[in-house]
């Protein structure tokens, strides 16, 4: 069983898990809605939608029905309308998943987007939905941000910033702690026996031997040479705009970027719709979907499910991949 | 007709001109290749290959032989190896196809692969040929750089300097510029009647309010003012990493990029092999394949001549157009 959060009440959340409880219920991967049942059953498709209430998640029956814990909404929520008075709602649903994951009673967490310009009115203070779960869990500045995509898996080091803050803090720790997360997190959770990791260099032609940048040769190399004598693999720094062709993916199995889009651009170029977002070094297992609130379509059924149904299954992967490897460890 | 430079004689520009010239000899464009004939008669594929030296590239007769107008060099070249001591002849091929050009010889200009590195051991002062050629034809600064492919066309406001010193140089003036050419040339030299613009933004969801970043606020977008103001469609600022899905690209003709990554990583994710340098603001028309010298594999008979293909029949595609455009115009 995996928790799935509301999201943003305004939002698409309620439809594609609907969309996804229909796709899954026969097969799985089960999962709990933590939610407001009155809000469900107004979300498009909730019509003679088999709803129930549970109070465990061990209780659910998800073949039968959308099993969903309660957390009540303070106000109607009007789909494209983000409401701040909903915010701790919202943010009580992404912590109650947590705690179940964190108590066993859930083997993952998988969050709906939420709108962080809504929450900042309600006064939340994170950049997204990593950082949150990173101070939930007491691991704050532990979290990674990985994309996973059909064909690409992208690591950016730097994320929620702008590009020139991205400039002004990237470092080689930066850049080691989370290609050492990478790292174990391919091995862990995504069963590959031997990682090779991608590092993007930062400026074009990865700084053209010094011609077109310098971090390259003081930042990111000497990054490479500590991750190297660690016994990680590693190619780099690689031009960064042919690492992300269909040869230069077959080399490795995670790029590291140096920025959000670095990392972004291509994954969400590749494959828009099946892109997932996974937290690593959170200690819990959690995914979202690659895509937003989505407000401008919310409440008219349009809403593609395909991401969300992509991040429960790989949450129920990696929670599989990681019991399996304990098991070997054991 | 139109003139192809050499290139680094030491990397596969004698190759894939060989090749270009087997897959276009009964249907054209024609052109003329400056370079070395003893160099080209030793290059993969060109046993038995036709040859015919012209001194003016009217008299080719391309269905017969490829047509070479002679450029010496100094040394023979061996492949993989960059000489400067060729690096004159290098750019005497770019300078005598500028000429032709100009005289109305040719139609337009297609240029292999240079080294960078190899010409700046003998003192070549320019970042790459774009620049270069802005120089020679009197017009430096004015030269824009557009990437085509196959579904998406990019035109990088920043070009061949670090990520820092774009972030330094990015101004609304730059950005004014480039949209301006663009735009133009989407009309005369592409034959798109109205054509509309994306401007990416700079930063992680196009700085989401000001949240992570403020250059959309105090760059680009005073700048698509003073372009609305001109009468130029415009979309934008737009968030970077979700602008080249197919549903995005479908509501653009081109995208203005705010740095070369920007622009590059989603060109070459896209479509490696088919891209096309096209060089704006010059004049003159000048194209190029959207790959470099490959001296990793250079002699060996393995290179793949499709984009310099591409950039050929662009090249004359674009001749076409403007030639169409004057007599509209006459």
């Amino acid at each position: 069983m995996l928790a799935l959060t509301m999201g943003d009440p305004a939002g698409i959340g309620g439809e594609i898990a609907i969309k996804a409880w229909h796709t899954l219920r026969e097969t799985g991967p089960a999962f709990v809605l933590l939610a407001d049942p009155g809000w469900l059953r107004a979300q498009p498709g909730a019509v003679g939608l088999p709803i129930e209430i549970v109070h465990d998640p061990a209780d659910a029956g998800f073949a039968r029905a959308l099993p969903v814990l309660k957390i009540p909404l303070a106000r109607i929520a009007q789909a494209g309308e983000g409401d701040p008075a909903n915010a701790s709602a919202v943010t009580a649903s992404i912590a109650r998943a947590v705690a179940l994951a964190q108590s066993g009673a859930v083997r993952g967490v998988v969050t709906n987007p939420i709108s962080k310009a809504v929450l900042a009115n309600a006064g939340f203070a994170y950049p997204g939905h990593t950082e949150y779960l990173g101070a939930l869990i007491g691991t704050p500045g532990a979290e990674v941000m990985l994309l996973a995509g059909p064909s690409l898996r992208v690591v950016p080091v730097t994320v929620h910033v702008s590009l020139r803050e991205a400039l002004r803090t990237l470092t080689s720790e930066a850049i080691i702690r989370v290609a050492r997360t990478t790292y174990a997190a391919l091995k862990r959770d995504f069963g590959v026996a031997d990682p090779v990791l991608a590092i993007a260099g930062l400026n074009p032609h990865a700084g053209e031997q010094g011609h077109m940048g310098e971090e390259e040769a003081t930042l990111i190399e000497p990054a490479m040479g500590v991750l190297r004598g660690e016994g990680i693999s590693l190619i780099g720094p690689m031009p960064p705009d042919t690492m992300f062709t269909p040869r230069a993916r077959a080399r490795y199995d995670a790029a590291i970027c140096m920025y959000h889009d670095q990392a972004l651009i291509p994954l969400k170029t590749l494959d828009m719709e099946r892109g997932v977002n996974v937290t690593l070094g959170l200690g819990i297992v959690r995914t979202s979907p690659d895509h937003g609130t989505a407000f401008d379509i919310a409440g008219r059924g349009e809403a593609d499910p395909t991401s969300l149904i992509e991040a429960i299954r790989l949450a129920d992967r990696i929670a599989r991949n990681r019991a399996a490897n304990l098991k070997v460890h054991q």
